[in-house]
């Protein structure tokens, strides 16, 4: 210990010329983490940088390394790191050799352990400040350690190591912030006791990358380009990737915990998304603008669910796992290693365009861009080969954010020349020259406007010197931190226990992880191939529609995706069948959710549907405004009547709102209903009405013992449900026994014990009104799954 | 004349032989026009390969060729087409020249010019029937000859020559089939005043070529591969394309009146474009299924519009055309000798999938195809380079029919690796050897499976055989032909004046016809060169809406067009401004003729119209049922509800028809409204009212002299009108003048005297509702066309 005392004050000394300099105040940088590897890789090189820049700025510096290990060890530790700090090429070797030597005597390591510690550190800044006269400008603390120590480490600086009065203090963050939204918001809350969020710089260093920091300013500068095709009109898709050829080895302790849409979707990849999604603020460049319109990206996303992603694990990560984790022989990890996710927007500007953000370790290359390719409108009636190539219209059109290495190996900006030549600010960036020899996405680098950055920075120096500068901007915010993980969670959540596909790893891997948009998700387009499989896991079986009886009538049974396409298919042939018989087709559908993956496959996929003379009617609907989510007839709107071509006129929500009050007898709801049936429905006989079955046995709305409905008249009744909202509206029995085909749909596991039930019993409506279900002429066919059907 | 009959006879003894062997009957074939181009070119050798194919079918056959020349002449000149007949590469040459040498002996020329002539024709083959004793089968008379003569022979043949009992008349009709719908309709009623419907066929020789042939039959065989991708949700495009390198040169007299879309597009491409589109009939080699549907998809496709087409005219076809035509100096030819053409279906299976028809003479190459590009729904995380290149799913995938010549040179059918390997039938069909080093379509053909025909077939030959066989499938009926006029017509009318963009013709075409899709329509990509303008051309007159007063509010003037589409873009603007603002737009449309242009505009050319967040109320409204042709809500239904996407909750009817009646006091449909207004709509101040003007100067449906609705309360009223149907309800006047915006739309010379009053006087809505019209806060625009404002 004594030695470090007398080594700091041989360095002090040394510094004393430096520092006499300072007229603009001294900044304090402690690096915690000081000997740990990414500040040797990369934030003593950054602080170095900033020192060799910020050097005649006025500010007077101290560099602060700090770790828990003892001084001496520490201080040698650190000391081999500084020593081989290298001169950025485009400094003078003289003078840097000098910068060198000062920033090193201007470096001192410090255990920070204990309490004391923290004050120890504070007071030894404070009798420099007061030996040399100098006035505190403020302080930096840059934690480069793991999650876990961070509250410690916070409230010691927060109590112990805040700056004089009129001086700034700054703590810089280095991810991960936390493992999912709960998380998340437990740190953000500790971190919020010991700080300001305006002393908070929590880092993304891909907002220090060049070609990612200028995606917002090249929108700006290039307004009158962009502004006609910036939107679902003329964006194909967006594609945002992270390549990576290293794999997790020697890592898997964090990785496994972490997966990476934790690493590179949630925070990296999102937030180049953000830049390209976002309306764009009057002014760039201001912090708070910027976020708000971040934040109201967020809002206009589609949440994400199971099937909006394809994951993958390298073959090798599982036993990389046992072996660093030691886990036994039999222990299997589900933790991905390669993600591909849809998001989509909901946005007027965005509405359909597919934003694809992929990310993996052990892939092919080593790449990251955000590309953003254009629908060719075009039409070229020469023949390619007879066309002189240049600006044809009919080439690709795209605008690449490339945020390094991979072919060109440098960040760039490239844009199409049948696009536009973009306004690029030429004291950043300059036009490269171009290497013909080279393809980019399918086409000739030639084809391409492309720029380079006037000086390649790394990006830990862009964000030291944004720290600096107080650029809050390139960092995120706790608000924004938050509104990211409550996008991804739902994802995170419903995936974790799902297998990842195993991949070779490498150019082994070749079409393995090529995936495809399908049904509103994405989904691997080769088949699992078998020598990869994990033999702990189980092959997707592959039963078809299986026919047959219950309860006397014809009975459809599948897994739920194919029995729900089997009744799809019947829906179409019924349908198709009454409008060439009558002109008509009159349907009535349940609420619920078993028929959403019905509406949805019939909105999809039944192009040649006579929607034109189909006329929807409800089987039931709650007593809420029909604009309501737990309206039936609100989830009918979304999943299939905004997505066919019904005419207004023959689409009959049920009547439960009449006068702006809910189900008031007086007014006449039900009655109104039978009138309009009775006006267009045949002898009050539905072509098709399709029922779902409750747990209970319930049915449509007519519940267990209902005093209504389950005898009586043909007609629309009210009743009560045993859960809310409990005011409904229904079809009676005896009216939806007048239907020509009743078709009965049910699903799920959850199903299975009154599948069971029914199975055995007769008819009893007042105990199990769907076991009243008996069209008087007409047809009835269930639809029950496996699950519903074998539990 | 004498030396005519003489060969005659000795023709007829010679072919006594193969006339021997009849036992199915005798056909008699009538070639008329047998010297002229087409028969020389194609009919003739198109018979003599019915005569090889059909020899020993058990039919014996007689050919006759007739002509308006004089029998030694003709003769002369027919008998040098026969004896250049070609013998087919896959016949033996022995048998060939046997074949031959029958078929000159079987044919005959005659001279076809009075009505003696035909009686002539008609006995010499009842002669040579009754001599050989042979039953008669059939006649066929192939029109191979100027429209103008249609009526005349057809005439001629129907009293004159029509065949014995129990035999058929086949006629075969070479288009033009008319020059418009009009001249089609009339060409049509005097044909079937002398043939049946089954009597007739029209020829579009594209119809048998075989690659377009065989596009229904490969939708048949391929359905299984096909149904899940023949849709808008995979279709991102469908080009159907006929490149020509020859121009008009010596066939101006006809090109000059019909230009390009008459002479390849309404007919040719036309067909190749049902094929693709049409649902598939069940079964798909009965004509009248496969008739029915083409019909049906007629009936789905938007009507074209002067900027669905871009057109141009190859530079040298003015100066042709003054010369062959002996026209003066100054003569301009707006005649389009290129167009490409955007049609667009608003079937469930095909909206907004964009379907390009071009063609051109002058070209880069002779090429033909149907090309149906698929969108790019995979993303592929190996680079390109590091991949083994087959079967990737994301290279391009399409299926071309390709009609011929160009680089294939052959007939082909080809369908990308990555999409499925088609179903073809082997009989007449062969997999084509992959020559790696042509590319088609930016691929190398190794990418494709490619089909070619066993044996290749001149479309003539195939159609004749089609004859031969009363194939009638192959041919155009009268109703499919006037379907197509139906459709074709509004566009050759709109842009009849329209000059075309000159082109220099050949390779020198480059980019100069390249053209894009732009809101809605086609314009070219590059602007005209000016050294191309043809000087004594005059450009379109370019107005542009005119900016002034009217009743001290802002005017907004032009032709009719553009003036609609002025107020479209205005609307479109409102919309935008009031959901940034406040989340809704709140609009108010009446009904009436004039804003019917208004609604196809908005629910065609503007697609970032924020309709998901749109309000649609009545300003006003006839006591009908909503689904009556003369509702105001059913127009707007019709013209603009059913084709965009507005939830069924922001649809705003008035309460006409309530409890099955209409406008009764005491079911207080107004009060209703007035409510419903007041709940939804902020302050009851809609966001943009559109209103129009009556000659009576009644606006809404507020009359002069009106009790109800001109003063007193913003609200909801009961009016009278004085033509039928007096019932009406409206908005007040002072409900309407608490709107944020008024656009009032005049449109029309019927309209000119009441704009000339309303300039000059004051308000008094009594005399003139419309001069009441004031929006207390808000802004009225006048939108006034110029025949209503100059008469």
């Amino acid at each position: 210990k004594m030695l470090g005392r007398v080594l700091c004050a041989v360095l002090f000394v040394g510094a004393l010329q430096p520092l006499a300099r300072a007229s603009q105040g001294h900044i304090s940088v402690v690096l915690l983490g000081a000997t740990g590897d990414l500040a040797k890789k990369y934030l003593w090189q950054g602080l170095f940088q900033l020192y060799i820049d910020q050097v005649s700025s006025g500010h007077s510096f101290t560099f602060h390394g700090a770790a828990l290990a003892a001084l001496e060890p520490g201080q040698r530790l650190m000391f081999d790191v500084l020593k081989g700090l290298s001169c950025p090429p485009d400094e003078a070797p003289n003078r840097c050799a000098v910068l060198k030597d000062q920033f090193l005597r201007l470096s001192q390591y410090h255990q920070l352990r204990t309490a004391e510690n923290y004050t120890a550190l504070s007071r030894e800044i404070e009798t420099l400040l007061r030996q040399e006269g100098l006035r505190e400008a403020g302080r930096i603390f840059y934690f480069s350690v793991p999650p876990f120590a961070y509250t410690e480490i916070a409230r010691h600086i927060s109590s112990r190591c805040r700056p004089g009065a009129g001086a700034w203090l700054r703590v810089v963050l280095e991810k991960p912030f936390g493992h999912d939204l709960a998380s998340a918001r437990q740190l953000a809350a500790e971190l919020t006791g010991f700080f300001r969020e305006d002393e908070m710089y929590r880092v993304d260093h891909y907002l220090g990358k060049q070609a990612v920091a200028h995606i917002l300013p090249f929108r700006d500068q290039n307004r009158q380009f962009l502004d006609p095709i910036w939107n679902r009109h003329h964006v194909e898709r967006v594609e945002i990737v992270l390549k990576e050829t290293v794999d997790a080895k020697g890592r898997t302790s964090f990785y496994e915990q972490y997966g990476v849409i934790r690493d590179v979707l949630q925070n990296h990849l999102t937030e180049a998304l953000l830049f390209l999604i976002m309306e764009l603020p009057a002014n760039v460049s201001s912090a708070e603008e910027v976020l708000q319109h971040k934040l109201q990206s967020f809002q206009s996303l589609w949440g994400l669910e199971k099937n909006s992603a394809v994951l993958g694990q390298y073959q090798a990560y599982n036993s990389q796992v046992r072996e660093e984790l030691q886990q036994a022989q039999d222990y299997v990890s589900t933790t991905p290693t390669f993600a591909g996710v849809l998001i989509r927007s909901e946005s007027l500007r965005w509405e359909g365009v597919p934003f694809l953000l992929t990310s993996g370790k052990a892939l092919d290359e080593r790449v990251g861009y955000a590309r953003v390719l254009f629908k060719n409108r075009a039409y070229c009636p020469q023949s390619e080969t007879l066309r002189d190539a240049e600006h044809s219209q009919c080439k690709a059109k795209q605008i690449i954010f490339y945020f390094g290495h991979g072919a060109l190996n440098t960040p760039a900006v490239l844009v199409s020349r049948n696009l536009f030549r973009p306004v690029m600010p030429k004291d950043s960036w300059k036009e490269a020259v171009a290497r013909s020899d080279l393809h980019i996405f399918g086409q000739p680098l030639s084809d391409y406007y492309v720029y380079s950055p006037v000086r390649e920075r790394d990006a830990y120096s862009v964000l030291i010197s944004n720290i600096y500068h107080g650029r809050k901007d390139f960092f995120i915010t706790t608000e924004n931190l938050l509104a990211s993980w409550a996008f991804w969670t739902p994802l995170l959540d419903s995936t974790s226990l799902q297998p990842p596909r195993l991949y070779p790893g490498g150019v082994d891997n070749q079409h393995l992880l090529d995936f495809e948009m399908v049904s509103g998700g994405l989904a691997f387009t080769l088949a699992e191939p078998a020598e990869l499989l994990s033999p702990t896991r189980q092959m997707p079986s592959d039963y078809r529609a299986v026919e047959s009886k219950f309860r006397q009538s014809p009975l459809v049974s599948a897994w739920s995706e194919e029995l729900i396409s089997q009744l799809a298919s019947d829906m179409e042939r019924a349908a198709l069948g009454s409008v060439a018989r009558s002109g008509h087709f009159h349907l009535a559908l349940s609420g619920g959710s078993s028929p959403v993956a019905l509406f949805q496959r019939l909105a999809r996929h039944h192009y040649a549907f006579p929607w034109k003379h189909t006329h929807v009617w409800l089987v039931d609907e709650r007593c809420v405004p029909l604009t309501h989510g737990e309206s039936n007839f609100f989830s009918l709107h979304s999943h299939l009547l905004q997505r066919v071509r019904l005419p207004y006129f023959n689409i009959h929500p049920m009547p439960v709102h009449l006068h702006r009050r809910l189900c008031v007898e007086e007014d006449r709801g039900t009655e109104l209903y039978a009138r309009d049936i009775a006006a267009l429905v045949a002898n009050a006989s539905f072509d098709l009405v399709l029922l779902g079955v409750g747990t209970d046995g319930h049915t449509a709305s007519l519940f267990p013992r209902s005093e209504t409905g389950l005898d009586g008249a043909p007609t629309v009744v009210l009743t009560e449900s045993p859960v809310k909202p409990h005011q409904r509206m229904s079809l009676s029995l005896p009216l939806i026994n007048k239907a020509r085909q009743v078709f009965v749909l049910v699903l799920g596991k959850g199903k299975h014990d009154i599948t069971t039930l029914l199975s055995r019993v007769g008819s009893e409506p007042k105990k199990w009104p769907i076991s009243g279900v008996s069209p008087s002429s007409g047809q009835l066919v269930w639809y029950v799954d496996y699950e519903a059907l074998l539990g």
